[in-house]
């Protein structure tokens, strides 16, 4: 089985949570997880006979610690030790809930970059209303960006839904305030230029509603914007359940109601669960790391773990070094 | 009563929706619309002893005319001679549902900009979830900004809200990618700067969430930021509400819970529906300017009507003028 190396001390609910999502991809025949962190933390919460490979570390790092001073100090966390096992070839992929700018520091620092890639960047996926999943990236790695930044998270986009999604000619599209062309912002302009000439199936601009209505496959934005539209979703997801919840539980009438559609909210809030689609795979470092929202329960970590076997198994890293080498060598040739 | 131009010929269903809209407005007491477009075509609407009043001109903005040369061709559009209206002082205020860069190029070329705004910005209304509203700017008008720009259009949300909307100190957040000060791009850095100093009650960085859970009053942003924001907020409640419509037409037991919950499916369109709220304002414009959706329904047209009033009855802009001139003056005694 696929081993896949799990930050066992990172995330608002670790180690519990982690330790079950864990043991439930181990259960479900999904992967090999190695958990990496504390042996006399973790080993009570296995049970005697388990299996499960614990890699031993007493450090690791704070949910708001600040990732460059993690970087310096807490090179033996187990979130860089997961990292570490990943490079040195002992599994196939990380899944870490901790500290998101650490992760990414960590991931940059201990793997290295694929060649030709300047910025790593998060993707993060969203049901569409085709029942299909449209990506999101840069999701929050860089808050500022250049057009040729933007440009590789079109490519690295194309590369992760081709192979890891399946899905055959992704559209890309890059978000902005309106899909004409006079539309967009300095940045958006000169990488819509980039984007033309990129031989993507580029569909230039398109709109926050892109994201959702499964008309686009990659949505491409700097990761400030792209960090902001996300939490936006997430936000007006929870207000409507919110409002939906506190009115049904007003009446005797509104419960019945609820009751008879008990089948659709519970499949409403699967979809706008978070998840059901693991956490957000760093594309660019020089393996399959998954990064996962704090608030990762048991089966975000569970899915995470799928999704990092699955982005080694489609060679994902490998497809995204041949894609940015061959528009480099495209560049090249029209310059030539 | 207060009289306000309306823009007949603006909006993807003018006229007829913009001329219902008027009527109801003038129904229902709120204000008396004065009618601006094409009276050949207005009159018929009206029906014969109207005595609604009608500015005649046969130009109009096309929708997707490019705002530069609606500007240099088209002085003469309903659209602009509604704001020329405004400026000689026989209406209080304009509603339209045309080309909103145009409205914007005629609003800023026609009434001018309050003294010492550099970037007038639009405003958009948003429920929350203390029943309120909470108020986002600038939602598209400036795609480029610099710091001090979003300083002013802190300012200027702090003057709506207050006067307007009647929150006594109203909450300022900047949207950024998370609420620690280490956090945000270049822009909000320096502006967070800003407007920590500007004697508001700041609240620092917020989310997206933030918008729409209450917790902030005043969302700033930059206007690309804030469009991409505003639509992904339509867009995940249009993406729920047909996820619910579809899953509800399945079977007789959905069809049948959906009919005793059916006044909190009312509620809650209501209250993702943008047309309860009108328009967009263009705060920073020497005048009371509504800007519509393009879709605007009668309903749209006729609480704009109402917004154009309150804005014009609670001298928005006399305060947003005198709060500008005392930043300023604030600004220049700290200096020397």
């Amino acid at each position: 089985m696929v081993r896949i190396a799990v930050d066992a001390m990172g995330g608002d609910y670790a180690p519990h949570a982690v330790v079950r999502g864990a043991l439930a991809a181990l259960r479900e025949g999904i992967a090999e997880p190695v958990l990496v962190g504390d042996e006399h933390v973790l080993r009570p919460l296995l049970g005697e006979d388990s299996k499960i490979e614990i890699v031993h570390t007493a450090v690791s790092v704070e949910m708001h610690e600040v990732a460059s001073s993690a970087l310096r100090k807490k090179r033996d966390s187990s979130m860089n030790r997961a990292f570490a096992l990943h490079k040195a070839g002992e599994v196939e992929g990380v899944v870490t809930a901790g500290n998101s700018g650490a992760a990414m520091a960590f991931a940059i620092f201990t793997l290295g970059r694929v060649q030709g890639v300047e910025r790593p960047a998060f993707l993060t996926l969203h049901p569409n209303a085709r029942g299909e999943l449209s990506v999101l990236l840069d999701a929050g790695a860089n808050v500022d960006c250049k057009p040729g930044h933007l440009l590789q998270f079109g490519i690295m986009g194309h590369v992760y839904t081709k192979y890891a999604l399946g899905i055959e000619s992704p559209k890309v599209g890059l978000l902005s305030n309106g899909e004409e062309e006079t539309k967009g912002n300095e940045l958006t302009k000169e990488a819509h230029a980039l984007l033309k000439n990129a031989r993507l199936n580029y569909v230039g601009y398109v709109e926050g509603t892109d994201m959702h209505n499964g008309s686009t496959d990659v949505v491409v934005s700097d990761g400030f914007v792209g960090n902001v539209a996300l939490k936006i979703s997430e936000g007006v997801a929870d207000a409507i359940t919110t409002f939906l919840k506190e009115r049904i539980k007003k009446s005797f009438r509104n419960k019945l109601g609820y009751l008879l559609l008990a089948d659709v909210f519970k499949e409403l809030a699967r979809t706008v669960d978070y998840s059901e689609y693991g956490g957000a795979p760093l594309l660019g470092c020089e393996g399959a790391a998954i990064i996962c929202h704090g608030k990762s329960n048991e089966k975000a970590i569970k899915n995470a773990i799928g999704q990092a076997k699955e982005f080694a198994r489609t060679k994902v890293r490998q497809h995204l070094a041949e894609a940015i080498q061959e528009y480099m060598d495209y560049v090249k040739t029209k310059e030539s």
